[in-house]
């Protein structure tokens, strides 16, 4: 069984020192999102936390041998499911960012660690367990 | 561009009446990896919630009369990223589950809304913003 996804757009930005992880990050860029999509951001304001789901577009492709990967800040190796790393069996990303604007297609971002260019698979508003 | 993901593993279910989303549900379930992965799953515990990515396999495909949406228990449309509709750009849900067990390839899991048979893509670790 095959699943095909499509980018509904594009995670940009001018930072060169990307943080390993959202929840260390301060860095900033911005989603282009396909105009096609654009109604669809209409409830998304400035000062929130969003979900992003993305594409890892520059991980080699999976292999056994990635199933237990000793992260660079943990001590040990850990079971792929239990880590954040981009070498996955699908490679989703998942980040929690935090909305500093929007306007039309693109939404400025804070707390980012994806690289420039990459490609934007869905956004969903961030729950906490409780909610 | 084009992303193709295959599932890592399925769902699967005996409860008929499925909460309508994982903050409220009660519901209980199983995650049946494929034994290629099972190594990955080797630091997952009973008792921890893991995210859940999963695919939406019974939606049907989006169309633009779908970027704005009256969610059932809501009084208003809103914009498809703002909700966790399953009819959505890319059919991706994603739900944090507490596990209840874990043994070889199968983990028993709680707080579920997705149906019998849902195809699962992915497993992260649950970490809170402030980690």
């Amino acid at each position: 069984m095959k699943i095909e996804m499509t980018p509904i757009g594009t995670f940009y930005t001018g930072e060169t020192d990307i943080p390993r992880h959202w929840t260390v990050s301060e860095a900033r860029g911005r989603i282009e999102v396909d105009p096609a999509y654009q109604q669809g951001l209409k409830d998304i304001e400035a000062g929130q936390q969003i979900v992003v789901l993305f594409c890892f577009h520059k991980s080699r492709e999976f292999a056994p041998d990635l199933l237990v990967q000793k992260p660079p800040h943990k001590d040990r190796p850990f079971g792929v499911f239990s880590i954040c790393s981009p070498r996955r069996p699908n490679p989703i990303g998942l980040s929690v960012l935090r909305v500093s604007g929007i306007r039309e297609n693109i939404i400025d971002v804070e707390n980012i660690d994806m690289i420039d260019q990459t490609p934007i698979l869905d956004i969903k508003p961030h729950l906490p367990p409780s909610a």
